[in-house]
């Protein structure tokens, strides 16, 4: 059943299966986009403030996008999302190591229709990975959600 | 020259080359992170609320976060930071489609030391992305960075 604005509600909760990081693919992912030494250098993230090689924290955060958008935009909850319109809050807990296990866990905090248009809402969601039940990182999102009604006269 | 805590001063601004984005890569990125429709298929986003294909939002963070590393922490400005805190105020005001040059533009927005470690301070920066000026994205970070007489302690 696909989840439109009208179906969230404040407190609304989603969790997502787990994923599980690999050393290599913490090293592939910080060549392209995060090329510092404690992302991509066992050696030398030796000597920064982790002591040890761990992912960037971006890294975690485009892992969180993705099982929010498999698993709950596109998976059972089906979220009728258009888009996102911003995120806030983001800060990460706890460093991720290499064979750490992420889950997902979404809340709905907020709801407020769109003033303009008819079509759409915008819903606020906390989003937190944990691994062993540690938060490792959150933030906030507002993401732009069809309206059913909207969405039945098309 | 490296900038330490003490050689950041809040108004200082730096500013990347561009960095041009290709379809493919828009696609690659949102089949990792964030495959929905209007980031990876061309017939399903003349559909969506862009008519067209863009880049997943996540993507120009990503993108920007190379920039920042690449060009600012190990280019020219040699910034001594060692490891990010968080991030707020993540907005993407404009879509980015294929073949749009980005942009990155950093200001030193506050400066903290910190309380409990001699040999760091905390730096908050706005990060601005344009496409031919027009802001895209922006964010602010708080960054960790070293102080440089704890540096020459070691």
């Amino acid at each position: 059943m696909t989840h439109y604005y009208e179906d969230l509600a404040v407190g609304d909760v989603f969790e997502t299966s787990g994923y599980t990081i690999q050393k290599d693919e913490i090293v592939d992912f910080a060549e392209q986009f995060d090329p510092q030494p404690f992302h991509v250098d066992e050696e030398a993230a030796k000597d920064s403030m982790f002591g040890e090689l761990v992912a960037s924290g971006l890294h975690t955060l485009c892992l969180s996008v993705r099982l929010f958008v498999t698993e709950i935009v596109q998976g059972e909850a089906d979220v009728a999302n258009m888009g996102g319109l911003g995120m806030d809050n983001l800060e990460w807990h706890e460093p991720v190591r290499p064979d750490d296990t992420l889950t997902l866990r979404v809340e709905v905090l907020e709801k407020t229709p769109s003033e303009s248009r008819e079509d759409r809402g915008y819903v606020e969601f906390r989003r937190s990975v944990t691994v062993d039940e540690t938060e490792v990182m959150s933030i906030t999102s507002v993401n732009i959600v069809r309206r059913e009604d909207a969405a039945d006269e098309e």
